[in-house]
């Protein structure tokens, strides 16, 4: 079998935005299995705003993952099939999601650095292995269940209430009984969406002023909010805390693409409504993924939760899939199909 | 017996400083008892930062208490001695803390928003009911423990080490097994009372440069930070953070004479670090004030826990006692004590 790999790589460091230019697709050969090595297979590609960070030059102050060099394979989480293995823990025809990079094959050791999560058989499409059932909904989960500590009767602030996190903790919120659960989200067609998946009212923030519909769905503040965004969402939010409120900084889409972070201005008046304001990063939560996975799973059974994914067909759509999520068209999480043929159950 | 009150009022709202003409003393007669009410004897006064806040005109924007209007008996806690009681709850002899005010003698219906504490008998001295055991004590327990969840092993940060509350919380810190303690404080002497007490380290705010010190006490951050000072030691410390560090904002003396709040402006690092800032307010905690107390005053009966005291003797002392505190002259809890005689057990 002479496997040919299709691979993205880093053609140019990006400065602010991103274009064409800084992506660079090649082709190489896949190399033979040694002892200790598994093959695997890419069937899905994870797209995430964070990616544009990996690529900036010196990984724009990111430490988490190394920084990429020219010339070097894109990072990125992705889901696969083992179809050949020399390691103990993997069989052929086990599913795995984790740094797989933008590339049709992997030859893997499998090392902790790559951060490989071996997906339990629940007869669901693998592909919800990048969204309720992975990352994005240990990222939901834990982000908010976790950090944000929420009650039955809470009222629930969401910011990206259509993104892939957003609309899961949507779903979480009256899943586990909160009362009032308020989205915001750029566009009718996001907000309509997010209504169809459980949010009581929705903030359009590219129609409404943002505090006015704040003071008019949840006069009396939020308990939590979940903040996928940043910026002056985050800022004008902050004016409805209630006494003793949990902000979850989960995202700062909005802030990705500015040469300095905002910061709040009004971020100090934590102080006089002891509230939180909490960092979140899912990697601190290991010890949770498998609660959070067998949760999601629970509640996708039971009808209660239904993964918003943006599916992008064909692995040459990367470069575009990435440089849209920043200008906010997707709904959902965003994912690139890269195996031909129908949606696969595992 | 023809009692008289003597009273501390608001003479001029304060602007910025406070100074002696902000003041006026009176005199005045205590009213008969009707049914329900309680005759109070004032034996100690608290002195707190906030204080000058209730002075300004409309109390500064904080809304937990009334604000002061001119001609009024300043707002303040105190201990004190039930002498005649037509309540039901309160003999005579029964020892309160609360709302008191400052003066000699109140007449109250002790109502729920004058926050009257009935003391416990520990056959300690009284006046600990402004200090470990009352609300200095539960804003040191409540703060640190709920707030900051230290764990056995962690390295804490305390500002105004040398405070009422801070220097609770470096024994508090001790007691549970905290690995290392640093304190900041301002002087030698304060640096010298707090390291008897068991920090492990201590930083004069006034001589040494807090960051290069904080790199040499805690080379890899802190866990928890209290910090009950606020402005720029809030910042430097907060490049000190370790990944899922909370960081604890009890107090901002620093910050009280200030026009404008200032913000940390490295404070959206949370992000990166998952770390928690955790805005607290001593009212949020009621339901854990006994518990707090039990545990202080079993500190203190094993010798693990020392109120720090600074006792200012006689009722006509109290504007210069408040006025000093924001100089930073007080080391420990500043208590005016109102009564003469020796000190009294209860």
């Amino acid at each position: 079998m002479d496997l040919i790999n299709r691979q993205w790589t880093v053609a140019e460091h990006p400065i602010s935005e991103l274009v064409e230019k800084h992506f660079k697709y090649q082709e190489s050969s896949v190399s033979k299995l040694v002892e200790g090595e598994v093959l695997l297979k890419t069937h899905y590609l994870n797209i995430a705003p964070v990616m544009r960070m990996y690529m900036m030059k010196g990984g724009a102050g990111i430490s988490r993952e190394k920084h990429l060099k020219i010339g070097e394979v894109i990072h990125g989480r992705g889901i696969a099939e083992v179809l050949e293995s020399f390691h103990p823990d993997y069989q052929v025809g086990d599913f795995v999601h984790g740094q797989i990079g933008w590339q049709t094959y992997k030859v893997s050791q499998m090392k902790q650095e790559e951060r490989f999560i071996k997906m339990k058989k629940r007869n669901l499409p693998v592909h919800y292995g990048l969204s309720a059932l992975g990352m994005t909904g240990y990222s939901a989960y834990c982000g908010f269940m976790d950090r944000g500590q929420p009650h039955a009767g809470d009222t629930v602030l969401v910011s990206g209430a259509a993104g892939g996190v957003g609309s899961l903790v949507i779903q979480i919120a009256k899943a586990i009984g909160c009362k009032k659960v308020v989205g915001i989200a750029g566009g009718p067609e996001k907000c309509a969406i997010a209504m169809s998946l459980g949010a009581d009212d929705m903030i359009d923030y590219k129609k409404d002023d943002i505090e006015s519909k704040l003071d008019e769905y949840m006069p009396e503040g939020f308990d939590v909010f979940f903040d996928n965004v940043g910026g002056a969402i985050l800022e004008s939010s902050l004016n409805f805390m209630k006494r003793g409120a949990r902000v979850v900084l989960c995202g700062g889409i909005s802030e990705y693409t500015l040469p300095v972070r905002p910061i709040p201005q009004n971020i100090m008046s934590i102080r006089s409504k002891a509230a939180s304001i909490l960092g979140f990063l899912v990697y601190n939560h290991t010890h949770q993924f498998s609660e959070a996975e067998d949760k999601m799973a629970g509640w996708i059974t039971d009808n209660k939760l239904s993964p918003l994914v943006d599916m992008v067909d064909g692995f040459d759509k990367m470069p575009e899939a990435l440089m849209g999520l920043y200008s906010g068209t997707n709904i959902g999480k965003r994912i690139v199909k890269v195996i031909d043929g129908p949606e696969v159950l595992y």
